[in-house]
């Protein structure tokens, strides 16, 4: 592991789209935000929606007929790849908080480890969103020989503090409920409490408070959905957000979760060479884009701008598509059509 | 009360500054946020330094040897006024969850009351900030004939959704920790995590992401503070919420807290005649200004021109007053250079 510790023979879940050309010349490998699988499209062996579904697939824009997509659960999570709710093969326990100190140039190597699995000796591409767009700098630093492009999403250099202290609260808030016990939490009786409240902080951070008031402004609940309570609930808002709450807490593990989370906040492209530009100079790309949205508030536009810039030093082919989207930064999760046409033009695919 | 029920002979604590002149040429009403008491600025009795220190004083923008200043501290709080945590004199308990539903209307009436027992009948201006200045609009909504002029400062007509969602989930915090067992909670040990982290969510509203970015950028704390956890602190950021969350919890009572947030997203000036239109029509000042921060996330600018812009149709004198202040919402509190000028004009006191 990157900052010590090392995992006894982790299993890295991963899936795969299209069919792969030569060593890789068509492969395009794609890592997510901190929560979703390696699900990110439906194929025959798993029909159910991925978390991209609008985005890979045969005449989309990340084209299956064309490409060979593989997407990453990230280590440290709970959809397949070892994290700390996995079972220690040294101890036959959970790892839980023995694992050892997670970081993106973990998850990243773990996604080195599945292209040497697969027989992938380059990319055509790295596509990293949101966490993944960090963890595919930190991918293109280490392995700088693999890709010749990256696309970075609503992503950034590093981490800033209004992002960190968002998280920070995010994982305090999970600490703190009884039932996570020191993170020894019974797994059938996670801390749930914890997790609904995080979920709401998140929400706040991924979407914008203008979607907000365009979407529910001052509406009121139904009379019925007071329960009798003088501080249940009074505004669509809150409702909306109890219904974002329900749907993530006990999907999630709540240690895996914390950290995923802390290593979002770790993560600083300086910290190899020592300043951002000697971080850059390590790149071999030929050509980069950044894609932004304006009212991301977790990864706002001036980071975008760094990040593009900062590419513009070492790379020859940069582009900055600052998107003009009010979903803030699940933008590129739920805004498909200011998105798409975006990807299509760098992957010279469909005709948006 | 607004919203029906009554409080059997509420105390409503104030405190003054100056000599009042005649029947109020020379009074000044202050309303202040969520949270402070009326203890705006120190004095013979009480030496101890106020929430406006700065700004209320002998040759100061608010300058006591020209203005008689009132500050109230609103109903529903825990500093000397009737709130939730006070004995309901019919019962000989603790209002708690028995406390009526509290709007900022009442806390406006509470004001108005203490202008009838100091023999104020018109005022020379009312000064709202924050949540205060939604009150001062409900003030002069329903007593339109006692001031001629309003400064409204970080304020707006109502909440914003994602305002409201902020405030809701800092309820929900204290709400869930065990501790504050359905409002019933022993005074002697309050739902002190609930508030500690209820704050630090506050906090990220009151100041401003930019000011972190310039403030703590990604400065580590010292190995010292780790304390062996893993999930404690690693960046200054942290450090800083939690030292704030120590000055606050433990200080305002949990229950009043709740009422008093949820009277901030309760409020809406629309709902005096049935749109902000009339709402607006209800008053009769002659002089208003209205202050706001390019930073301000809980009130953003966009709110206090709405604000201003409304004004203006009813009122001949408007100033809209937008300031580059880095540090948020709780600018007017810290930012004292920016804000100093604007009162003295306004006022016309000292040379700034």
């Amino acid at each position: 592991m990157h900052r010590g510790g090392f995992l006894e023979s982790p299993t890295i879940a991963y899936e795969t789209w299209g069919e792969l050309e030569g060593n890789g010349d068509n492969a395009v490998l794609l890592f997510g935000g901190l929560s979703p699988s390696a699900h990110a499209a439906s194929s025959p062996e798993n029909p159910a929606a991925g978390w991209w579904e609008d985005m890979i697939g045969s005449g989309l824009p990340l084209d299956t007929d064309r490409y060979f997509i593989i997407c990453i659960n990230s280590l440290g999570s709970c959809f397949g790849t070892t994290g700390p709710a996995s079972i220690d093969p040294l101890t036959g326990e959970r790892y839980r908080l023995h694992f050892p100190v997670l970081t993106l140039e973990d998850v990243a190597e773990a996604g080195y480890e599945v292209l040497q699995h697969l027989g992938v000796e380059k990319l055509y591409a790295i596509v990293g969103c949101s966490m993944g767009g960090m963890t595919g700098l930190g991918f293109c630093v280490r392995h700088p020989e693999i890709s010749e492009s990256l696309m970075a999403i609503s992503s950034a250099t590093r981490a800033l503090p209004f992002s960190i202290a968002v998280r920070s609260l995010q994982r305090e808030i999970i600490r703190r409920d009884p039932k996570w016990k020191g993170g020894d939490y019974d797994p059938a009786d996670p801390p749930v409490v914890g997790q609904r409240l995080a979920r709401k902080l998140g929400m706040m951070t991924y979407r914008s408070p203008e979607e907000w008031e365009q979407r529910f402004g001052r509406e009121r609940v139904t009379a019925e959905d007071h329960a009798g309570n003088p501080f249940y609930i009074d505004f669509e808002v809150e409702s909306y957000l109890e219904s974002r709450a329900d749907r993530f807490a006990g999907q999630f593990d709540p240690n895996c979760y914390l950290y995923l989370s802390r290593a979002s906040d770790l993560f600083d492209l300086a910290e190899h060479g020592g300043s951002l530009k000697s971080g850059f100079k390590r790149l071999r790309l030929k050509r980069a884009i950044v894609i932004g949205v304006r009212t991301d508030i977790l990864y706002p536009p001036h980071q975008q701008k760094e990040l593009a810039e900062g590419l513009s030093e070492v790379v020859d082919d940069v582009r900055y598509v600052p998107l003009d989207c009010i979903r803030g930064h699940d933008s590129f999760l739920v805004d498909m059509d200011a998105f798409r046409p975006v990807l299509c033009n760098f992957f010279d695919t469909c005709n948006c």
